[in-house]
């Protein structure tokens, strides 16, 4: 299934996609796609639904993150070993995890907002993992059992905040609409491997990023096992499990984003985002 | 105002200590101590109730955090010179910011569990700030009208995840059982200064940490206004404002927690926790 949430910041619908792309209304079935509608229970249950029953919903409204309430937002670092190699940092021995603030948590279309005082917020198109159900030192072999589905983040970084004022990554990486999700939670039954997703960033149209989870140095079920081995992980949690290279800090020169941009990505089976970005404003 | 939540985790009761120490049940006035009630307009409500029309709860129950449904829970690094001395790490310029796992929060005497394979598990006694109004790129001067109040923290943190196993901070700081908050939110219009606050932290009886909130390199004005820089701090969002000197880590030789410890740890004015240590069991 492909799970959405529609409508207006706060106040979106549950809905899902059909076969034929079309968005169908979800809310006389449920309220919201809540943490607690995330194990597979609950999925199974919406997944005997007949589909063809659920209202249309007409247009094309704005949609938002397909998860209400996420607890934890968190990240792994630089694994890609190309990208690792364009960010003059050393392939990680173990998964490196850090933590977006679940305040920037926005739509996969919303405008992405520029920072006040940023010069270097850069893309990072990465494969996100939906927690669904309570995952607490699992191992390597079970994990993609506690996993709901997948879905594209855009993981927005401000690379001066993140790598130039104080060691810890986590004040450039939470910043007001820096984590674009969705725009659909695929759910993993349709997506039993994946570590073989071929994902794309362009900027105004121009490719920077490309990439495949193929190559990830520590694949999903690894993240999974070894995060839940310093946190729990709760339904509802996303891990956003690192980036391909191709990001405006690895370019010679850099290049980072301005106003006017436009970022479009995508990840296979999980739908593209596409996003202007904007100037600061209060 | 000492605002707490009492009963079994995840089904606690609100309630406050009224000025001879009894705990008053609030849960005929509100249904828990969520972020939304902790706006002045929301706290200047339970000012006005007639606590001694509140009932009063019987015996000495459990102890929770006082907030449900923190979102974030952020950390500032190295905030009291002798102890950025004592970790062998430069005094830092500007705050230093990183995340603990919401899923670590727990009642104030609840017990601290060592995680899995933990060797280098270690106390921290910190003031904590909780937000009570939506405080986006505030003034250092009108930071502290944002704050609901003020809380015992104990920072746990496992040395070799936070140090030993990559540049990120966040791996060792999150563990389950690692944010005992509380036991009260004492709300700000009883605290106007939090930077005269003596804290201290005893192992075993024997004192290891003392200190006071005057010698933050940061106080907590500078840090709501510098946090809300990089990242929109909403309503029951917590930030823990560093440790003094004192922490295992510094010993020499270094201390660490092992099953069967006893902390004990308070700050002036917002109440005492202790903490039984235990061993890792799944």
């Amino acid at each position: 299934m492909k799970l959405v949430r529609y409508g207006n910041p706060g106040k979106e619908k549950p809905g899902l996609i059909d076969d034929d792309g079309q968005l169908r209304d979800l809310s006389t079935v449920l309220k919201d796609i809540t943490p607690d509608q995330l194990g597979d229970k609950a999925l199974a249950r919406l997944r005997k639904l007949k589909v063809d029953k659920l209202a249309r919903v007409r247009g094309a409204p704005r949609l938002g993150c397909p998860v209400a309430g996420v607890g934890k937002f968190i990240a792994i670092g630089l694994n890609y070993s190309d990208h690792a190699a364009e960010s003059n940092m050393p392939i990680p021995k173990e998964p490196i995890v850090f933590m977006k603030a679940t305040s920037c948590i926005q739509g996969p279309n919303d405008a992405v907002m520029l920072p006040k005082g940023s010069v270097k917020s850069d893309w990072e198109v990465e494969l996100g993992v939906v927690i669904g159900t309570r995952a607490r030192y699992v191992s390597q072999k079970d994990a993609l059992n506690f996993v709901a589905g997948y879905c594209t983040v855009n993981d927005v970084s401000e690379r001066e905040f993140q790598l130039e004022r104080g060691s810890q990554w986590d004040k450039g990486k939470g910043c007001d609409t820096f984590g674009p999700i969705g725009p659909w939670l695929v759910t993993r039954d349709e997506l039993p491997n994946p570590q073989k997703l071929a994902m794309w960033l362009d900027l105004n149209g121009e490719r920077r990023q490309t990439g495949n989870t193929k190559t990830m140095i520590f694949g999903v079920a690894k993240i999974v096992s070894y995060v839940s081995q310093f946190m729990t992980l709760m339904p509802g949690d996303v891990i956003t499990t690192g980036t391909p290279p191709g990001v405006g800090m690895g370019m010679k020169p850099p290049i980072f984003l301005k106003k006017g941009d436009v970022m479009t990505l995508g990840i296979e089976g999980l739908g593209e985002q596409r996003q202007d970005v904007i100037g600061f404003k209060l």
